[in-house]
């Protein structure tokens, strides 16, 4: 018999019809002769709901902290609760787990926790019983303090992975409001295309790009791991997007373009004035990094003979900038820049796919593209497999669909999209 | 330094805004010298509005069960967290605990799980550290089954007696909408009284008689391990009702009536027609017990010699009647009955005052005050220190009104009533 692990986000289990709609899902899963682990978010909004009312009681809130884990976890266990509830009613026999029930053990960097290891033995007596496991997404548990922990960002995709590694699933199902990993995000391009396969490398690459449909860290979990991913909606039981290490069978030069990323969750920083000596650099990013920012591109000017003194530019979290640079100007007399500048209102576009750099002509394509439809760049990073920009803001959607349309990925038909998005 | 428990109803923390009052009410506790642990209940309606939920999900859920338990336990562990957060932004130290991490251990009986030890060690920890625990009520533990239980109706009253208990505090303070015990409920009798001491055998018959202000068991918990409790305000910061032993230096004669408790929970059932033999009435009341019926008052009419049958008529929490009956009628061969009569219209009135029988009068002038204002009686049940009688339902405030008044209890001022209620 077959283990296969499902997880549901947010929007699959908004309200009480989407709990029952999953629920039929899982069961007939079930009844199809698998052996079934359910991975659950918190319903549609609840996280946000209970953070908005934590900074009504708090207006400052620090964010972590044990207090702010107990509570977020609450969402997961109604969520969970319910789901086993509208389970056995189908006939059924289900059985929910907190991430400390189901061996979720994490360190205990609250709010962002990771994974120790998974000891997921009550789970699989119950399935090994013939019952339906209901595992808390994003929840763990540090066995040193006893306390609950949370995984942060992309918890529930990176609990599914990891219980699908521990149990050794054949695959690991990520359910979610759109039919699967597209060439572009179909809100901003209709005539995306849905891609029937893509690889762990790739998926990552469109995954820092901003494609918001899996969370890298579970991607990297799932690759590290060998966990087959199968991307796939829950409002519809067509397949999805398979997320595999190799392109099996396929012919690789037929697949040159995977996709394009947008992400405008980023702010740009530029420490601007910095001394252009050796190590310089690297004392800029330690203080980045006590202060927990996570840095993404990196740009670095040349430094001009007569001043000696160069720029250096990065991007990272809109919600990490402040803090950031507040630690930065406290390190000032040690980096000895002369200002910071600070800009919210980037955009990144990322252009992702398998053997790009061998293909020339590629980066002739993109930057041409864009520079006949007037879209100024701000930050140029490639990697073997992705070219990446950061442009103005208002200028990204259009982006996206000119890169879309230069390397022929526009389809026939404009693609369905489903309300809400998922954790 | 003094151990104070304190525990705060849903009603005290229905909002942000309550949240904070509270957590500043809990400091100020903890800056004049005492430790402090506190249980506290979900947040307003949260536990309906989560039944509710779950209604929605499965219609026909049944009461009690696993995951129902899972889902409840949400409310306390979103109102722990955030009056933990509360407290914390007030500069004190706060750790808030499940009902498995202090340690409530229970039986497995999910829904209303009895409590087997309570061993609070990391409550005690966090309270030897300078920090306030923040404990959930209702939740409990079952150490065999590895599974989250709940006590029950008055669950949060229990888990703040039997912390208290176990952890030798000097007074279990229960906060509630109310300013203490009063002599009748100031939302039917707007000149009751509020009493500053009754006794624990005294509150128990006022419980049982209907008064809400506390749970019969957590009373009846009290009193067994020799709690001392406080019932006050969360909205006002005058004394309230303490509950002890004894009236230690109070004049017994002078305190013959404690108060008049009225309860609409309760519906009626009458067997009719049994056959008035030795074991009759034992074996319906095992079937009641059997089907979990929680019998209060029981009366017996004198048999018939012509017909050598008898009716049987008790009363029992509504929710309980229509599973009860259920049982009567399937154990009809059996029980010989004629006919089963069910009236949910009923309310009781209970007087209930140290020394009563031996104090001659107060049967008489009860009965005289309820006859002379045209209140019928159809059940009358008496113990050393309590009167109660069944009436119809909507006679029931007049009732207390008119026996309030007889006793000479009205006061010359009318009580403040703030809102809602606790659980």
């Amino acid at each position: 018999m077959a283990l296969i692990v499902q997880k549901f986000g947010g929007s699959s289990v908004q309200d009480a019809e989407g709990i029952k709609r999953v629920a039929k899902r899982i069961v007939d899963t079930r009844r199809a002769g698998n052996d079934v682990v359910v991975v659950v978010s918190a319903m549609g909004d609840t996280t946000d709901e209970l953070l908005d009312l934590a900074h009504e009681v708090v207006p400052t809130l620090p964010t972590g902290g044990r207090e702010l884990d107990m509570l977020l976890t609450a969402g997961e266990r109604i969520s969970m609760a319910l789901l086993a509830m509208a389970i056995k009613s189908l006939g059924a026999e289900a059985l929910s787990f907190t991430g400390s029930q189901a061996g979720m053990l994490t360190d205990a960097q609250h709010g962002q926790a990771k994974i120790v290891s998974v000891t997921p033995g009550r789970v699989k007596d119950a399935v090994d019983q013939g019952a339906i496991a209901i595992v808390a997404g994003f929840a763990g548990f540090n066995k040193v303090s006893g306390d609950i922990t949370t995984l942060g960002r992309g918890g529930s995709d990176t609990t599914a992975v990891a219980l699908a590694a521990a149990l050794h699933a054949e695959v690991c199902e990520i359910y979610t409001d759109v039919d699967g990993v597209f060439t572009a995000d179909p809100r901003m391009v209709p005539r995306a295309q849905k891609l029937d396969l893509v690889t762990s490398e790739e998926m990552l690459e469109l995954a820092a790009g901003g494609a918001k449909v899996l969370h890298i860290r579970s991607v990297e979990y799932a690759r590290r791991h060998g966990v087959r991913l199968h991307v796939r909606s829950s409002f519809a039981s067509k397949p999805g997007t398979i997320i595999a290490e190799t392109r099996e069978g396929e012919a690789v030069e037929d697949a040159i373009i995977t996709g394009v990323a947008a992400d405008l969750s980023e702010a740009k920083v530029t420490v601007a004035g910095v001394p252009d000596v050796p190590g310089k650099a690297a004392s800029i990013f330690k203080v980045v990094a006590q202060a927990k920012g996570n840095v993404d591109m990196i740009v670095q000017n040349v430094s001009t003979i007569e001043t000696g003194r160069t720029d250096i530019s990065f991007t990272l979290p809109k919600e990490d900038a402040a803090v950031v640079i507040q630690a930065l100007q406290d390190a000032r007399d040690e980096l000895e820049f002369e200002a910071i500048h600070h800009d919210d209102q980037i955009g990144k576009i990322a252009l992702v796919g398998g053997g790009m750099r061998t293909n020339v002509g590629v980066s002739a394509t993109f930057f041409e593209a864009l520079s006949d439809n007037g879209i100024n760049l701000e930050m140029i990073s490639t990697s073997e497999i992705r070219i990446s920009v950061v442009t103005r803001a208002d200028q990204v959607a259009d982006a996206v669909r000119v890169i879309h349309s230069a390397f022929g990925l526009d389809a026939d038909d404009e693609a369905v999209i489903y309300a809400g998005t998922g954790r």
